[in-house]
Order: structure tokens, then sequence, then C-alpha cells
């Protein structure tokens, strides 16, 4: 259910088998200069989304990170700090680490917190881009917990009745084990689509639906080039629309509203930037982007047997896959399974790459003399 | 941001004061066997529901409630019992109490942890419909705490590529304290629209929009009428859609998404039932419905002073208040607003009603003899 479905995703004929493409990471997370748990937090984080088939969050995200770190704007060997915490709560300054140092780092406290009180809730501040929300979701899992991760993004998403972007497309990650089933794994942007999208239509040359982005006069457009140049390319101006759409029709407000409460729990009550200011701030006269993060971890155990409660996941799944199709519908999927099915599929095969990316990966193995093989 | 924008909502020309209103039901609610408490719990929730201009969560509830007494599968005088408790999380049974009995006991529980802990978790099960879902979390704002509630509901909401309501509309709300401006509240269904919408289309004899319902085939409809006759006249087949509509193209999976995280939390967790289940459930012998809920209370001044919490809430409330409008709109709403200026308008003018309910109010009055005055 996430950015897999995209049509024209062009990915290319070659392969990677995941164990060299996590090494690979590893190897150029550590010549960066992050210690070796940092370097492995990264790897496992962006190889097990193109594993679950999520491209647009996995090593196509290196470029980025390799910049940020040369810029000194991300400092891959940061130590990242609990700054305040009690037996349930903490709040975690990530001084500008690796937002999935950040990221595994305050899980695994909230999990820890949970593991004796039965329910953990860390936020944090001073982070960076931190790879899928799902991932963090998916940590409370092997504990038999819910997990909840959240995180806030650079402006791209137009408030209801606005013209400009003033919040990002603030994902929001749920993880819930079940016995017989897969976890329900629920991990999407609260706008109407990602920015990835976009420029997959763009590719391709084909028009987006209506009602996924807005030009700069604030209404639907269909055309991705438009939307992407005014976005990236400096007037500021118009942006992608909230879940629900443009307007009030279609509930385009409650997307909105839903990108508003992900902002408040990772960036308001944090101490990161919020709105259209997530990135960026300024901290001991440097320049860096200040995103914020939730995580909750919840023993399901301490409401009953887990047993009963992962058989009750089974029974809710299990209406929703034998409940009738639509009319030309064959199958109703539950959040996660397309994930763990493509994770099946690629961790046997290989994960495909699109061009820009494989050039990229490149690009680093001969700069800093790291081994790449692909699978053909 | 909810129901009192709906073209064509049928209020009468007549209005009543609150205050009378409020006397009203308590006394209603006594007549029928409910204690003081959870009379005014009963009162407070659905007037200030209609104070805030969410008609369809007001006392044209009440007839449904008087049902539900008298049949015996709402208790009055039921007996709200934590059943399991820790020093942050609990568990409510309702033992089929009036839901305002039943949220109220549960917030004010999470909010007593919330007090000494930083947060505080409760879910409720056998409990019935509670109000709007905004009131419960507006209660944490006495404290300047963050408050989060969730409901399940009767299933209404057909999931992605299905053909059957398996899921509520499943309300989402949150609110957040701020200093210069009023508090944020996000009070919304996770559904594109509320079932009464449809039916107010249906009154006005207008066509809906596409991508709010279903018909018997799964797919998209305008025809209100047959949505209606299909949920409620015992085919079973069609419901309202997701938030995001149709399908996967406007992010339908997501609003499917968010009602099963909702359901998850309140039902499969608490106990309650849930999916197609949430009504009806056999207790001692007795039908009852089985409704969960799920409440959250949080202490923003554990994460630093709340003072500049609350500031940093203004700052965000007004970068999305002065940013840019789209061609021909004039103002941004932040969640919330709509229904406070409205509260404000109506504690001074009355609440109009809607001739359903004012027939229904006029036939209690006269059968359990009780005082009803309108304002003109």
């Amino acid at each position: 259910m996430t950015s897999h479905t995209f049509v024209g995703w062009q990915l290319s004929e070659t392969l990677i088998d995941h164990e060299q493409l996590r090494d690979f990471v590893i190897a150029l997370m550590k010549k960066l200069g992050a210690p070796e748990d940092t370097s492995i937090c990264v790897a496992d984080n962006l190889v097990t989304s193109n594993l679950r088939g999520i491209d647009s969050h996995g090593v196509g995200r290196l470029k980025r990170y390799v910049t940020g770190i040369r810029e000194g704007y991300i400092v891959p060997d940061a130590k990242v700090d609990t700054v305040i915490e009690n037996a349930v709560l903490a709040n975690v300054n990530g001084n500008h680490a690796l937002g999935q140092a950040v990221g595994v780092y305050s899980m695994s406290l909230a999990i820890h917190k949970a593991l004796s009180e039965g329910i953990g809730v860390v936020t944090a501040f001073n982070s960076n881009h931190y790879g899928f929300a799902g991932y963090y979701a998916m940590m409370a899992l092997d504990q038999g917990f819910i997990g909840i991760s959240m995180t806030n993004s650079e402006p791209l998403v137009v408030p209801t009745f606005g013209r400009n972007a003033k919040l990002g497309t603030n994902p929001i990650a749920m993880a819930v084990p079940a016995s017989e089933n897969n976890s329900w794994v629920m991990d999407q942007a609260t706008s109407v689509v990602p920015s990835g999208k976009l420029q997959v239509y763009e590719r391709a040359g084909e028009e987006i639906p209506e009602g996924w982005a807005t030009d700069e006069t604030g209404h639907s457009t269909t055309d991705p080039t438009r939307v992407l140049q005014n976005l990236y390319g400096g007037t500021g101006e118009g942006g992608i629309l909230p879940l629900g759409g443009e307007g009030e029709i279609h509930g385009g407000h409650k997307g909105y509203g839903f990108a508003t409460m992900v902002d408040i729990l990772c960036g308001v009550l944090s101490g990161a930037n919020y709105a259209d200011d997530v990135v960026w701030s300024i901290d001991n006269g440097i320049k860096h982007p200040n995103v914020g993060h939730f995580f909750l971890a919840m023993d399901p155990s301490f409401f009953g047997d887990l047993e009963n409660f992962k058989s009750r996941m089974d029974d809710m799944i299990e209406r929703l896959h034998q409940s009738e199709k639509a009319d030309g519908e064959t199958r109703i999927f539950v959040h996660g399974e397309k994930e763990f099915e493509e994770h099946e599929r690629r961790e046997k095969t290989g994960i495909p790459l699109d061009a820009r990316t494989i050039e990229s990966l490149e690009q680093f193995a001969e700069e800093f003399n790291i081994d790449l093989e692909f699978k053909e």
C-alpha cells in the first residue's frame, strides 16, 4: 500500500543482493565517519525499505545523506542524548546525527520503558531524515508490542484553502503483532501522495489526477512539472494536497488535521522545528535541519493475554480479507501485507534499483573504494 | 470543520437556551434511572456538541439513548469499573453504561495518571455511543494537557476494494492547549463524511459527490438514498468510503488504515468488539453493543516549560493563519476554531434544532412531565 504501486516507477533490470547492498551502505557510512552502530542503523533502515518495495525511502536517499555529511549539517558521529526522562517518557536530543541513529536510539528507549511500565513515549529533536517511519514502529514487534512512529518533514503540503506549502508529508506508522497472519503495519504520509509520486508522473510524461497537488494559485492542477518547479524551484508556492484533496468536500481538512497532529507531537512538543520551518535551524552558528520524531511502544499483554490479543488481530485481519469484494476486484489487502510479500520476493531475487540510484552507488563505490557487485 | 458546514442542514428557527437544554437532558436522564453524575455527563456532552455546531452528535441522539435504556441494552445506572491498572495504563469495563459515563470516567483516570506520571492511557470496553469524541480530548485542556480520544462505532465504512461495510466511521480527536489562541481541537471521522451528511443530501433531494460512498457493487455512487437503504435497510452492502475515497488513487487505503488503527486501539486492544461486530455482543444472556474507546492524556510541561509550549502552539497556529490564501479564499482555519466561534455565538443566541429533534424533545417533555421552553 505504498510507493511500489507507483505507475511507471523506472526500476532497472539490474538487481542487487540485499546483503551486498547492506554491506555497501555500512562501508560507505563508516568511510564518511559514522561509527559501526550508526552505520548499521542506516543500512538496515534503507535496505529494509527497498526490500519492502518502498523504493522512495531506500538507498536512493544516500546521495542526500552524503551531501549532508559533507556540508556539515549532518554529523555522522554525533552522540544522541536523552535530555529529560522518567519511567515512561523521554525527550531526546539527536545532536544532528543521522536520523536513523536518532530513531533507533529513541524507539529502543520507548520499548525499554514499555518492558517495565507497559508503555513508553519518546520524542526527539535536532534530528534529520530518518528513513521510512514503519521501521521504528516495527521494532516493537520483536517484543510483541504495538509500535507507533511519526516524523515531521520539509514543507511540501498546502493547508486547506492555502496557497503555500506549510506542512510536511508527515507520515504516521503503526505496527501491531498478529499470530497466524503477518503483523499489521500501516505506514502512510498524511498527504494524498508523497512527492516522489509526482516525479514518477513527470518522468513518464503523464498528467497527475485532479486533487493531488495545487499550482501557484492554490487550486488543483494536473501538471506535475508545474508543481515540482514551484516546490523545488524557489517560488515556494503551491504544493501537495493533504489526504482528502482540495477544500473540504472530500475531507481535505482531515488530512490537514492529521498533518498538523503529527507536527504538534513531533515538532512543537519535542522542541524541534515545525510547520514551514522544519528546515533550517541554527545551532552553534551552523545551519542544520531540526527534524522531530515521536515514538510510542505499548505492551498489549498489559490488557490481557498476549496470545489472545494476537488471535483477535488475526480475526480482525481475516474479517477484512474475507469480506466481499467490489465488482472487478479480487482481493482486499490489510496494511503491510503487500510489503511483507515484496520483502520475501526481493530477499530471494534481489533488489531492483532505478538508473539514478545505480549511478550514485557506482560513483560512491569508486570514490570511496568500496566493493559493489550487482547480480547481473 | 465539522457537520455545521453541511449544506442544507434543516435547522429550524426555533432556538433553545443551552442552560435550559442542559437541565432538560439532566431531568430526562434521571427520570430514566441514571444517577445525577451520569445525567450531567450525558447532558454536558450532547449540549456542548450542539453549542459547537456539531448537531449530528447533539441532543438529536437522545431518542436512540432512550430506546437503548428502554430495551435494556443501555444500563443507565451501571457502575463503571477499572478492571486492570498500573501507574500509567488502565482498562475499564463500561458495564453497558451510557457511553458518556464511561468516557468521562476513563478520561478522568487518564488525566489523573498524567498528573503524576506525565502520561496516562486508558482503554474501555462494554460501552455505548459516547457522543462527540472531542469532548474527552478537551477535558485534558483544563490541566494544560494534550488529550486524545478515539472510539470505534457501528460498521458503515467499506474497506478499500471491498463491497460491505466492515469498519465504523471511527473518529480521532486531539486537543492541544495554546496561549493567545483558542486550543487546537481536531475531531474527525476517518471516513470521507459521517453518515449524517448523506441524510442531509437525501432530505435536500441532492446528489452526493463522487467518492463519498459506494452502492451494492462496491463502487462510488451519487445516490444517497441507495446508500442509506443499503446500509440501514438490511442488504448490508455498500457504505461510506474511507477518507481518500474509492481505491488507492486518492489515498483511500490511508483512510482505511486510520479507521483500522482506531479499531485496533479501541476494540482489539480493550476487549471490546471490533470490525463489523461492534454491535452486538451477548453478556449474561442479554444482547448489548460492545463499543470500545481509547483515551490518552499527556503533560507537555514534562518536555519543558508549559508557557513555552503554548507559545510554540500560538506560533504554529499563526503560521497557518497568516499563510497565503488560495485564489478566491479569504481565510485559513485551524482545527477547532469554527467550533469555538459557533459555541460563543450559540451561547448568546441559543441553539437551533431541527424539526425531528424538536418533536422528540416535546414528546419526552410530555411523557416524563419535564419543563421544556423554547426561546421563541
